[in-house]
């Protein structure tokens, strides 16, 4: 036991500063933002720069089958290691913070406890998850699921990017071998915090530095496709119509105030919309538009789903038209380990850190760690306005330690006391 | 005078069908309904067609600089002509009718009539017209536009198709010399009569077999932007967002709401809409979507067009959302000529034909050559379920012939009595 943590550990903004500044090198968008897609040479030029700092670190690089890189500082007992880290790659035009910014913070946070308190007796890992964002593949998590042996026998051959060119291919570019996928995989991983900015406005408003993550939302995915008739949109007289976008526009207003009567954090999205055959003068055929709905307990989730399904049923028959709701994706709610967050609450009040226990709307890696079991748990920071997926991504410095010091806090109670 | 013609004239409904038998053969799409696009060998054979029916029934074929072909029937007296006819081109995969009957039933009529009654005391003249739907190029009544002069120098070289052939190869490719699209100007036509589709089920649903229409809608055009905020569809709670797709459906649901209001024939298509970034998972930046509006009163429309736009701001206001309104196109409205309205009211009446005055809320030609200070009005005859443009359209010979027997009887009058 090393005592209190607490008044021990010092955050090095500087050393925040520049790390931030060296990942903002590789992947600049020529229109501002960054770009950094896996297996691309801008993520492989900041893996070589994070293996780089991990060796003046003293920690020992494990890079893995797929790309993802470990820093380990191996512990004197034996066990499962305690692992923080967060995706390299970026979104398309995406910003310095997503996934960049747990990649820093889990490396300053490492090296801080390194320096401070020197090995520690449980083994601690730094992580650089190769791919996240599926911003070049439709490859759904891919480094987190190669981490917990998640991968299908040919999906490197299978997906392919906007190209053509395959995961496979893109691997064999960067001297990883997709035969090797399965190899990736790991058991021995207790632990899996991650730091990442929230993407959403809620820590600004209020005016809190830290949101500890309870839970990642469920997500369902649907496209709806409503069916009318073209006319002609000056011979067709209103009544004779059967114009799809009038029970469109009722379903859009009915989908939004059904998800703003749960309440918070219930959310429905229409952020897709088209027309077909989508003249000015021709009263659509056929609407198709897109919903998320998303709401962290499954339950209510599953009944507001229903909910929604029922109000457009009911809206598409009293306008006589067609109505057809397919899925395109679910994802079940992922529960935050108890005891984490509760060791996290504590060490955020030994700290006197304000904070918010919250739910991520956003999906992440840890979903991924804690379908193997892993005891994970997430620290959010601020993003200004909330912005997130956008060259406007943006948390100060005086945002991002008080997080850092907590990750560094709970790191240093799991792995040292 | 020829006395009372009304018991005197025979239609034949067997050539009827034979003329759109043979139309029919011209530009039939593989998958079903016809595309006979202007300047295209389809389009070719069909005019080709035609002139062989002018000789047949003696007419004086006089094909114009843009294609547009005339079959004349010279008066003993001096004076304008009287013409009857539509355009001989389709819609993209359109059908059977929509121009193609018109062409047919001005044939039939004046064929008719000079069997019947021998020469015409004034000129009488069938026309098919080489271009009105500008499906091929955006070429905006090409044909009628040749004949009254209101074609603008550099048109055929700088309108190209989708392949990026200018009007002015197409007619080369056709014979027609570019240079001389100026000669097309005709000041001599006194009268333009043209049978059509209806377009619109309001013949059908009333049991009506002509109508006669007064006036061609004002009709005008608008793309709409409603401009919000992109945010992550999870991050983001449902009351933090400037999602634009909630204010697009108020307008939605206001804009046919204020159509209806003012009652028919006034009709408002929202025909296109899409949203941006346009991805499932990304509440939208912004919306576009377009308004059509058509009502025959320029006064009223013009009334209409101020409300819908009021009511979108207002809209846009409360969601603190931008809202843009830009204007697309914008079509005057064409009343018929009362003289000719009322001589084919008194026409209708002998032939104890019933009918219906109406407003066509589709464009034609017959407003182009308004334009021009020609007497003008038009006949329709229903069509299946309205269809129009599409492969489906289809009006049975029991529904055309009492229109062509209209036609033909103020033909009559017109050119004999």
């Amino acid at each position: 036991m090393m005592g209190d943590a607490v008044s021990h550990i010092v955050i090095d903004r500087e050393e925040i500063a520049t790390r931030l500044d060296e990942m903002a090198q590789f992947g600049r968008h020529p229109d501002g933002g960054m770009q950094r897609l896996v297996y691309t040479t801008a993520w492989q030029a900041a893996v070589d720069r994070y293996v780089r700092w991990l060796d003046e670190a003293g920690l020992q690089v494990r890079t893995d089958a797929v790309g993802n890189v470990f820093g380990v500082a191996l512990g004197r007992e034996s066990g499962p290691s305690i692992v923080t880290g967060s995706h390299i790659d970026t979104a398309l035009r995406g910003g310095h913070f997503d996934g960049t910014l747990g990649v820093v913070a889990g490396y300053v946070a490492v090296r801080t406890l390194l320096r401070t308190f020197g090995p520690p007796p449980r083994t601690l890992e730094t992580l650089a998850i190769c791919d996240e964002e599926a911003s070049r593949f439709h490859s759904n998590l891919w480094g987190s699921r190669a981490i917990v042996g998640l991968i299908e026998p040919g999906e490197a051959e299978t997906i392919v990017d906007a190209d053509g060119v395959s995961v496979a291919d893109a691997m064999r570019a960067c001297n990883l071998d997709p035969t090797h996928v399965g190899e990736a995989h790991r058991d021995d991983i207790g632990v899996f915090l991650e730091l990442h900015i929230e993407q959403g406005p809620v820590l600004e408003d209020g005016h809190l530095p830290v949101g500890i993550v309870e839970a990642i939302t469920a997500l369902e995915e649907f496209e709806c496709t409503v069916v009318g008739r073209a006319d002609h949109a000056g011979g067709f007289p209103m009544d004779a119509r059967r114009d799809p976008i009038i029970p469109t526009a009722e379903m859009v207003l009915e989908i939004t105030r059904l998800a703003r009567e749960l309440g918070p954090p219930a959310v429905a999205t229409i952020g897709r919309i088209s027309a077909a055959p989508g003249a000015p003068n021709i009263v659509a055929a056929t609407i198709r538009f897109t919903i998320d709905v998303r709401y962290p307990d499954p339950v209510a989730h599953r009944h507001l789903v229903e909910r929604i399904q029922e109000a457009c049923q009911t809206i598409a028959a009293r306008h006589s038209v067609g109505f057809n709701m397919e899925q395109l994706a679910s994802q079940p709610p992922t529960q935050s380990s108890p005891e984490l967050i509760a060791l996290m609450c504590r060490a955020a009040d030994d700290l006197e850190l304000p904070y918010l226990k919250m739910v991520s709307g956003a999906g992440h890696d840890t979903q991924v760690l804690a379908r193997a079991g892993v005891q994970r748990a997430m620290i959010f920071v601020p993003s200004r306005d909330g912005r997130s997926h956008s060259p406007d991504e943006y948390t100060s410095l005086d945002d991002i330690v008080p997080g850092v010091r907590l990750l560094t806090e709970t790191l240093y109670r799991l792995a040292y006391q």
